[in-house]
């Protein structure tokens, strides 16, 4: 079948592997849809942690260089293995795989305590190893597999994967209805964000801060109450004024970068929460005495752990809406690298999500 | 009477000054005993944030240098002032003053939400004017005070607002009965918060972390589970030792420097949280992705806010004991600068609370 692997920084190759057969445990997925992750980018652009490195095999997978990419990921079943409730999972079943893996030791603090995604090994399907969705076929133990709900069609269920990373975040953030919020950047993480913000409250005040003047379009276009351009308004000012001198409840940096962060730290509310969504390159310089005179909470948030059941009933109920408009573009799997991953390089501030078809 | 005044850094003068009347709504103390905070150091040392400083008035009292000092007191109401309710503060009532003054405009996000220390002009009496603990006598709003159980000693008494602090600071880190504390720096804050963690859970895992020989054993004597000495030992693996790998619930930064914060991140739990209750002198370089992995909370937190009544009544149910041995020497107010301010610059690693008795 095909799939593309990667075989390092600025290596993927679209080639010929063996088939996956549905192990113990497992059913076979044909997949349908696979989004390019912003961290896929990034490990074709340097190296990353969790994507294997060189001959390093990964500490949970044991794999090492190739490894078939793709994280975000719906398919149908089209074989079962040995050992599957096969009335729970059955031929011709729609699914969206949640691709974190950790080592599920009870001596981890993690695993043991509801947080996977604070193993310190865990990684994802698709990214450490165990194939990918950017493939013609998975074989995924049944553990790491939701049903999609049949009002979901598969390209949007290859969204499911990000908008649980923005679901997770916004619950951790403590975001609650009759709150307002600032999202710092409007990517594909904030736009995500935005998504679910709306649906945690359709009426939130919801600001929005992005350079890029197509992303603040796209921002307005899907639901954000405000934009601001931080190249020309000092964003603090903007978010005090729109708050009537309060600021906001929470403020997500879903950008990771100095300027981002001290916006953040200004525009929140006194003992509000500054969530920060993003991977950074650099350390960030915090003046602690700021937040000892707003008496603010900083924190970070990672992935996310079994949460795809909720957020899959707001998706099926409604709750979530036009996530099919993110999809900026549909590549076949032999252009992931040309029409994919070297336009998201090049031509960010037009795409937002790329589904690849194998 | 006498007053000690700060005319600037470097100057305090033990003067005669024009002994208060009580006004409207206010009661006339004797005062008994006042405590010299880390606060009144650094202004005596340097320019300070919150003290006067020139012949700029303060926003709020209006008054410019000199001002009294001292703002952690105790004494006796000698008089009441017109329209006090003398049912409820009688002369020979002990008291012990809440010092903090905010602008209560009800425009003020956080005077019209219980939240007057965020208050963006709110000083204290004894630091920004309204006359200071460091003198024969004091005026004072019947609000700012709060009733001295009859089972506390006035020197005791002197203690409440440092005590209220670390009251404020353990109830806003979330720490409850069964988690464990990693405490950075047994100066006196770190002291007075091992108190307050014992009055939350008498049998918490409470590590404190600590440069000076005479300061661990201080904190081994107070009641710390375990001492580390961080020019010694790394403090995240002796953490993680003592805490079977998993990590403390709340580490409480109360040094204020880059190895104390690298410390409590890297020794708080997963999802714990990392309480700042110092003050700054530089920027804080953090590293955001350590805060993602872990998903932890780092706050800062701000003096208090109305919870003396709360903290009287742990310290008359005896909650809270031994306060009497923080009180390392007692002083007349004739020697604050020589036996006071001099000793706690020069000295520090022995004392813990001086008092000063006008």
């Amino acid at each position: 079948m095909k799939a593309a692997r990667l075989y390092g920084p600025g290596d993927i190759r679209v080639e010929q592997v063996e088939e996956p057969v549905a192990g113990k445990g497992q059913v076979k997925v044909k997949i349908a849809w696979n989004g390019i992750c912003g961290s896929d980018i990034h490990a074709f652009l340097t190296t990353v942690p969790k994507y294997p490195q060189g001959t390093t095999p990964d500490p949970l997978s044991g794999e090492s260089l190739p490894v078939t990419l793709g994280h975000e990921f719906s398919g149908t079943i089209i074989s079962v293995g040995p050992g599957v409730d096969e009335h729970k999972w059955a031929v011709g079943q729609n699914i969206v795989v949640e691709p974190l893996v950790s080592c599920m030791k009870s001596s981890c603090p993690s695993c043991s305590s509801g947080s996977r995604n604070l193993c310190p090994i865990h990684n994802f399907i698709g990214i450490g190893g165990w194939g990918g969705g950017l493939a013609e076929y998975i074989a995924v133990d049944t553990q790491y597999i939701h049903a999609l709900p049949n009002n979901i069609p598969l390209d949007v269920g290859a969204c499911v994967e990000p908008l649980a990373v923005a679901w997770h975040s916004v619950k951790r953030s403590r975001f609650a209805k009759g709150q307002s919020a600032l999202v710092l950047g409007a990517g594909p993480i904030g736009l995500f964000l935005l998504k679910v913000l709306l649906a945690f409250d359709p009426n939130a005040l919801i600001i929005v801060s992005e350079p890029t003047v197509l992303r603040r379009q796209s921002a307005i276009k899907h639901g954000a109450t405000h934009v601001i351009d931080p190249t020309h308004s000092n964003v603090e000012e903007s978010v005090m004024k729109l708050t009537g001198g309060v600021g906001v409840d929470v403020a997500f940096d879903a950008a990771g970068v100095q300027a981002t962060m001290v916006a953040a730290i200004e525009s929140v509310r006194t003992r509000g929460t500054v969530a920060n969504v993003a991977i950074w390159e650099k350390t960030a310089m915090i003046d602690i005495n700021r937040l000892v005179m707003k008496e603010i909470f900083i924190t970070g948030i990672a992935s996310y752990d079994r949460i795809h059941p909720e957020l899959l009933e707001a998706l099926a109920s409604g709750k979530i809406t036009g996530v099919e408009q993110l999809i900026t573009r549909k590549v076949a799997i032999e252009d992931v690298v040309e029409k994919g991953f070297l336009t998201l390089v090049n031509d960010k501030d037009t795409q937002v999500k790329i589904l690849i078809h194998p």
